[in-house]
């Protein structure tokens, strides 16, 4: 079950962190670049295969310190099907390397189309009657509540069929989410509150031996006074927190997205580990050919201030 | 201007509607799928080419009677890297055809990673600091507004610099829209008119010389009293109607969605044009070696279902 092996693997290395592998060409080192270019030409395959290098060594650098990658799809689909083999490559090479590969697609789709995606990052393709085969065959997808449960339920049936999991969008991280989000219903509540009691029920088939569903949530590190309330009403989900470190979120900010025991979250960072090298912090002890290390040391860097705060935190009321 | 060519097309052919290529493998009849497994094997890639096959005999049946494709992005990545390629290649077959192409992903994400889905299906992908490619280059791509304007933005400058258009879901045509879409704010407004307002504004820098702007609106055929209100609000959109045909929408539901003057809207419908071969309106009459017949002959009797109901409505109050 998904939840469960994340959750092991969270426990396992004292670690409630995700790197984000969202990586952008100008984030390559020069050095990765120029070879790849050389190979395979100043082109949108060029630019994937530096890409595709890039990951590696980041993974490399951090699989053993944390539990899971977060991949977002929009960084590999910009160099088209080129992107879309690294994306697949690097799911791969991740999983071998045992991590939890979570895709950050935000899909949604009416349940047709729905089911398409849910075969595509989670569950198999089908050939022909008798032939299916999987995808990118990721461990967990990010999926938007737009449409209502009839586009969230063939990505529920992936789950369960395959041992995979979803984090369904409820307050994102970026500046203008309430506009949506936080509009006020008329019987008091607000939008984000309703997707969160939704969330919680349409997890409720899913629920592993911690108490978690495969059904997620995703609650942005810039809104910490919403997580309190969200990690309230979402007592079943697991709440994935974008916007640390790059987008302004703390480790004060994030803790309130997690239970008093310091479980129910995970805190992505994604161009503060990747992008490491080129820091403030980390640019005078490691030049661009030592980018991994940087990101290795920001990871565990990361960890440290994200466990020293839920250290400090940890009273159950 | 994206909207001045799409309107210009619609008069020219005298058509508002769109065939939606949404291929599945088991739609594609058995004569092509067996070519394609034989040259590319029982796999993703011999799937692929079994679907760019079959789009383009339904490409070449119906170019010069309707204005514009709708291409749903799960069923091309549902193939991995191999349908992406499809996707790309059926894109530039259909723009070579003279056809628009809109491009139905649905994305949406903060801001950063909205830059990269825009780049890709409307824009550039930077390969390096000198050289940028296109990459699905579709004329136009539906767009989820969860997030807010901040997720909507990258892609309109794109539609301003590359002269594309975008479709924002405002009202989606499945069974449980509602569930987020028709929650009722304390304002008295739902969330879906609340959308329509910002999707109205939104557009007002890209409005051309028909008085519409190339930031359109989605409102299913399947909630024909809500398009009522919802062209009334959204002056400016023109709008996207799924949901005719397979979904149940019939002529006299999406007249809604156009003006007084049979303007404003378009219409699409897939399963109904590219499975017309099995349809029991056209199975007697074209086996399934003539499958690019039938949707051609669904097509037109598309067109007139839906002219004729026009004209019967075309009553400015």
């Amino acid at each position: 079950m998904f939840i469960d092996r994340l959750i092991d693997e969270i426990k396992r290395k004292n670690n409630p962190t995700v790197v984000g592998l969202d990586p952008r060409i100008e984030y390559v080192p020069a050095f990765l670049k120029e070879k790849a270019f050389k190979d395979y030409g100043r082109s949108l395959k060029g630019a994937s295969e530096a890409i595709f290098e890039f990951n590696k060594i980041i993974i490399d650098s951090v699989f053993d310190l944390v539990p899971a990658l977060k991949l977002q799809s929009a960084c590999y689909e910009l160099y088209g099907s080129h992107g879309i083999d690294v994306l697949k490559r690097t799911i791969r090479y991740g999983r071998e390397k045992g991590l939890i590969i979570i895709c950050d697609g935000k899909r949604s789709d009416i349940s047709s189309s729905a089911e398409a995606y849910s075969a595509a990052f989670l569950g198999r393709a089908s050939i022909d009657e008798d032939v299916r085969e999987p995808v990118f065959d990721a461990d967990a997808l990010t999926v938007n509540p737009f449409l209502g449960y009839d586009g969230i339920k063939p990505f529920i049936d992936d789950c369960k069929n395959y041992g995979k999991g979803i984090f369904i969008l409820v307050k994102t991280s970026n500046k203008s989410s309430g506009q949506l989000q936080d509009l006020l219903t008329h019987q008091g509540k607000s939008v984000y509150e309703i997707l969160a009691e939704h969330v919680n029920g349409w997890g409720k088939s899913l629920i592993g031996k911690y108490g978690y569903s495969s059904v997620g949530a995703v609650v942005g590190a810039t809104y910490p006074n919403q997580a309190k309330i969200l990690r309230d009403i979402m007592k079943n989900a697991y709440i994935l927190v974008p916007g640390y470190g790059a987008q302004g979120g703390t480790a004060r900010d994030v803790v309130h997205a997690f239970n008093c025991e310091g479980m129910g979250a995970i805190v992505n960072a994604s161009r503060s580990i990747i992008c490491a090298y080129t820091s403030d912090t980390w640019k005078d002890k490691f030049d661009e050919t030592r980018f991994g290390e940087a990101a290795r040391a920001e990871v565990a860097r990361m960890r440290d201030d994200i466990n020293r705060e839920l250290g400090a935190s940890k009273i159950c009321r």
